[in-house]
């Protein structure tokens, strides 16, 4: 009898799903004990991902949560927005611990989350215990929690790269912006005339301008490291690529400081944190280099001509952008060692 | 005997050669008399071209002004820089019309261009002759002229975004920030890591942050058109596909003004002219829906929360970038049909 | 008031139906008098294809049969399989000229269509009318009927490869093993998993292996060509690109011939008709060469060591594959010059 | 002191040697003592390769045989053909094991090699000793050599597929059409025009057609299988994107078997081989679904109307076409779990 700790997927049949459990495969202190999707329950998850076959042989369960109850410690819940606002309480309650890798509980005001997501908002009760699972930022607050709020992917890659400039009182608040790429897997499985092949490659595009729901969740974090209100502008745009973020920050800089001591700020801050890695002055980092990895890797420009900041910063979206610091953030819960089963190097070419 | 307007194009064996060709061929009033490549002359140019096997049957030329001047009436210079420093003055000289497609005419300042190109800057005298070909803006100056000098593929789509702003004065000339995402053909054919597609398919990375040397030529213009001198941010990133730019542009407004007024705004100042389109409220444009045709297609977003503005324009950087905007300045330059040889439709999908 | 040749397009909002319009807007003898969708009707087509803004007002229209008489003279039908079935009959019986890209009309056997297409047959009558419009192949044929059914993108590239070796005699008819690989834009603009961005992408499969419908309909050509029943092995693969066809194809050869001398036969075979170009010895097209155009480009192997010979075609599906093809029909039908609307360059790169 | 088996990556600049480095870096039993390229030597590998850095911080050392025999136990050489014919012998003198990727050791007849890869063929008695690794058909073999010559990465995935039948003597022999796809960074990281992504992107292609070097590779293995001389027909493609072989084959039936047969057959043939994946009838894999993994997956479809066969194998070309067999094969020769090291899930999507 396995003495591992055990985890169930709720939304296993998306791409979020499907790399949790990629990654738990591999971890050395978990074992998955439930696959779960309300669409597809009763078929082998190899049906609908042939690339598990063989791998994995189980059959998606429904959602019941006396039976997740019975068969797992931990429950990851990687749905569409909407659906951990019904379960993530009920889970809770059961005794279990969950991860929520949704945008449904990282906004602490409920008039917020309604306004930019069009959906009533969860009970604030559990609003209140979620820990916003930014790992390098609140992994304090992270350890010992039952219940972390994963951060957005573009939220992710974008606090990385501005929360030290921000927590040092080197920004002007008032100047922050945010030119974001992703590439399509960002969209998810479902069907889209934006995720349609013949429609996005060869293409390149802006959406959602000046209206993403990622928006508050950036500007909740930076306000709250600030100790005061920050509203930024944040564009994202659509990369034909399947994987990959890269977060373009613009920033003036208060006071006087050179590109040196910035990145060497930078290494200060994430000193001993390994998924971040800061690049040495005149280097940019390219999203193929992290890929399939839990890395963000941050490069600094300062212009000296315009005394503005450029901060550039790419992760893997569905890796450290989802399922990755998901499994980051079990780790910092269970006081495993922050890297068990994310310790891979990215995929390259 | 024909007597259809003669051009020669020197640099027939990059991107930007290969693809006037394509556009000339179409051109109602012009026929091609000579194509040139220093580095492959005396070959079929179908040889390292194959897609104009049976169409143009040419070999390709050697540099010779006599022979040009012999054969020709306008002379496209579509070489790497530093070439047309040498050539155009020739040719001007032999009594040819002349439109370059290099950035050796384009910045005034002789000082200016040795600092970003890292090259000996043209003879003054030429210089001052080189009209700057931004079609829209400076069509005025363009007509008669002998000698245009065609913008870069970056400021033609950038330009036509924030001239109108700059012009009518509602920009804070300090704040501009220009977030830029190009294609990999406006690297060219040369070999090099950064268009090798292992290296590039499947990743998204800025490049030359700070240091790319459209810089200059997008502040004179703007400078040009202010009054005084403007300053800006200018980031370029490498996008995997072959053709299009984006141009995301950031901009404070001095006064208040409704997106509709500023909508409205830019299409008064296009109006007239064909090739620049205006998205309507809440749409914005994307690369594809330009693709091998000669638009910029333009979108504005005004973000109520910061007062600030986003403008987003998309060019088809080897055509309104390079060789077509180069034949709408043809066209100018004897009075033609500004759309003439240009009249077709985007390729979608 | 214009004296073009007046044409309507049903189906207008798929990629082949979008393709006609892009064709025929540049065509000297055309104007398009009506752009038909029955899902979309009343609202304009460039809401659904932006690239078409300032060039393409119209509003899509509902099918209406009496509506159409009075506007066109020929209706291009581009809808899914089924469609034509029942609008072709109206139509012809209207008195109006008919092309049909679909499928519907190419098979001679409604039994055969029936198991293939898995719906009912057309009305025997209007199959026996249809002149199967493979250009290069039945030009007499088409000339002068009333209703062309035009062929599929897989049969297009694989005949015009194949009819030369069979029409000639030289190949061993049961040895025939076509490989094709297409670009996602054949599967068009409806949404499905296979057509998925994130799935596509970096992706390469076969589908509908030994049941692809354009197989019995490749057979009908042959059979009729050799004048005896020939069956083929035929495969289908899936690229991650958006355009373009290459099948390649292996014949054993009945006799002894040179690779010379067999490329000189299909140069023979072609001579006069612009829109095939056979490659020297040694060369292979690639499909990006043919790219927004309508050239088959086809290059020939014999391999000595197993007296087999390797015929590689390619064509950009939505041109030569459907829009372009019915253009080059509706010329041969009209007595136009067969090239008219199609003597562009293709796109490169 | 460390106890693990020690490694020597030659070639590590290349993507099969980084593909090396990234999976014996997850390998429980090894470690890389020394990453070895002739051309960047002394500089970290992590300049040329940033998604190394903080991962492996080694310089590149020199080629100096002492020195590597002083660091490890066994090398693999992943440099360009012509290399390894120098280096394997000195370095199995020096009393190491050996696994070269490159196909200097493949072809046991010195004509042959001369004949296809146009270089001095190696020293016959090395070439005697070395074993051909293809894992799942000649594991006895490797078993206990000291010298593995790995295979080429169409012939494992063509072999994988067309083994058993002709094994079992199911196969005409004559009949034998291989028709193979590849993505581009089987042609690795040297630049050339058929790499450059503008060339490339949008792009389908044969190449090297009744040439490719590795065609007697393929014909000698099945040759020894079925006892008698075979010769097939072997064309190679490249696909746009950056991984991934897809090999569709062809091949008469000698006699009567079903589907399900020969399903079941090619089960029975790789039974207890983990890393060869049967799939169930009507089902072809796409090369998606093995990226970045070791396995090889296969479909089988037989014709009824042509009594013909279709096997459509898939590998990711620099895991189980390169660097994953290699490292297979290392578990192997040292009696380890065949897996060791292997054993992740395709990344996906």
């Amino acid at each position: 009898m396995s003495t591992k700790f055990r985890a169930a997927i709720i939304g296993s049949t998306g791409y979020g799903g499907v790399e949790l459990i990629r990654l738990l495969l591999s971890h050395p202190n978990v074992e998955i004990t439930s696959v779960i999707s309300s669409s597809s329950a009763g078929t082998p998850i190899a049906d609908g991902y042939p690339h598990l076959n063989q791998i994995m042989l189980d059959k998606l369960d429904g959602i019941d949560i006396d039976e997740i109850k019975q068969k797992s410690d931990v429950v990851f819940i990687a749905a569409p927005h909407g659906v951990a606002i019904e379960l993530a309480p009920k889970l809770l309650d059961a005794g279990l611990k969950v991860i929520d890798i949704s945008g449904d509980f990282r906004l602490k005001s409920g008039e917020v989350y309604e306004q930019w997501y069009k959906h009533k908002a969860a009970d604030p009760t559990y609003v209140e215990k979620a820990v916003y699972g930014l790992s390098e930022v609140f992994a304090d607050e992270v350890k010992g929690t039952e219940f972390v709020s994963n951060p957005g992917c573009f939220p992710t890659a974008t606090l990385l790269g501005l929360v030290p400039l921000v927590s040092k009182g080197w920004a002007d608040l008032s100047s922050i912006i945010i030119d974001s790429k992703s590439g399509v897997s960002g969209a998810g499985r479902g069907l889209s005339l934006t995720s349609h092949y013949s429609e996005i490659n060869e293409n390149f595009l802006a959406y959602k301008v000046n209206k993403h729901q990622h928006t508050p969740e950036i500007e909740q974090v930076l306000s709250r490291v600030a100790g005061e209100e920050v509203v930024v502008t944040f564009t994202t745009h659509l990369v034909p690529m399947t994987r990959g973020i890269l977060s373009t920050m613009y920033v003036n800089l208060k006071g006087k400081h050179t590109e040196d001591e910035i990145i060497e700020m930078f290494q200060q801050y994430y000193e001993g944190r390994r998924f971040v890695r800061i690049r040495s002055k005149g280097k940019w980092p390219a999203t193929k280099e992290v890929w399939g990895s839990n890395y963000c890797d941050i490069g600094i420009s300062l212009d000296e001509r315009t005394g503005r900041l450029t901060v550039i910063s790419v992760i893997d979206n569905v890796v450290k952008g989802a399922a990755g610091q998901a499994v980051q953030n079990l780790n910092l819960m269970m006081g495993w060692d922050e890297g068990a089963g994310l310790a891979f190097t990215p995929v390259y070419p």
